[in-house]
């Protein structure tokens, strides 16, 4: 990690609690359609189920870079639809800015203003600028850039994700560090020449969380948390 | 100026001063090199000088776009090797960040801070996304992005830098003021559907400065600093 100048943070698991946060947002719009019998959580699952396959669409180039905001809005319609539920545009266009007000975990703000102090810190996630900057601004996560899918033009885990992030830094791939809560977010990270740390985020899809509990290869650091990071680097 | 949810700002000129921070940066430079018979200040305006024809390169696409630090790089060189100075490539690059660490016009942070409660600030710059990032976190600028050429893949005055800035804003373009201390720059602005702020800069060229002395088009808005603009706009 020596050599390490900026530290690049996936954001949805890693950063922010994006599962309580889409949960809290969609529970007054099933009351307002009616639908209380539906589980916020599960719809917030639901809704993220479909994150994956729309970014392939991209990923694969059957469709043209698109950013993270038009995806999340066209997978909500699906999503409403699939339970009967024929809201307004504009009440699905809120809703839809759920993913601008997310929560960061408890340790996040005091971990990264320690690390900012000597690390460039920047999220690498697929949400797009005004989604990642909205939130940041509401929550006060004190980044020095906004980067990720939008300006590097390509989906994690593609290496071009990676690979012009670091160069929009002007930085080798080995002098920034992935951090992400998500064990194949960094194997291909590593694979595109970053350094790497590891955070536990066991309840990212709830108490029954199964997968990403634990570091699944010797990953360059691994702390519990923001705060033990920033230890970790001498912050 | 009612409908605007975003300020977006020119940089080099409009939020720092450009001129005596090159300069300062450029004065040790020509001690170590044995050249106290130039004047740093005429360099940092003959380096200025090459701004625009490298930019004009990429806008008439003759070149892809390249970020602004590979042509101020490649600039600094040519104003160099035209004074007879032959420096080491490291050398020049160290100069080359003099751009990173320019100083803000006194009035720029408590203006922005007092801008920020209201509106989404970022630069509309045609520096790159390093660069201006750089320069925020050392001189505590608090823009919510950083967006500019870098991002929208396009110089100012192209419509493109304009338009694709409002695109990643999830905004129309009347939604979006452009700030800047350059009537030209806000013709094109204008041209492009934002709305428009004048801010006058009547020494960035140095005291003799006979330019962009006034606004020249009636502008949105046109304010003494940035101070002034907050308190116009309710901030």
């Amino acid at each position: 990690m020596n050599q390490v100048r900026a530290l690049v943070f996936d954001v949805f698991g890693t950063v922010v609690d994006w599962r309580s946060g889409v949960a809290r947002a969609i529970a007054p719009f099933l009351v307002a359609h009616g639908r209380t019998d539906l589980d916020a959580f599960a719809l917030a699952d639901a809704w993220r189920r479909q994150y994956q396959p729309a970014m392939e669409e991209v990923r694969s180039g059957r469709r043209p870079f698109t950013r993270l905001d038009v995806l999340h809005r066209e997978n909500l319609e699906k999503v409403m639809v699939a339970q009967g539920i024929n809201a307004a545009a504009q009440d699905l266009d809120a809703l839809n800015l759920a993913w601008h007000a997310l929560d960061p975990w408890p340790d996040v703000l005091l971990g990264l203003h320690r690390l900012r102090r000597r690390f460039f810190l920047a999220p690498l996630s697929n949400g797009n600028i005004l989604l990642l900057a909205n939130m940041a601004k509401r929550a006060g996560i004190p980044w020095d850039a906004i980067l990720g899918a939008e300006p590097a033009r390509a989906y994690k885990p593609q290496p071009e994700a990676y690979l012009n992030t670091a160069d929009i830094l002007g930085m080798r791939p080995d002098e920034v560090c992935l951090v992400a809560a998500h064990n194949g977010d960094l194997r291909a990270a590593r694979k595109a020449g970053l350094a790497t740390a590891f955070i536990p985020r066991v309840t990212e899809h709830g108490t029954g969380q199964t997968i990403d509990l634990t570091a699944e290869d010797p990953w360059d650091c691994v702390a519990d948390d923001f705060i033990e990071l920033a230890r970790r680097l001498g912050c």
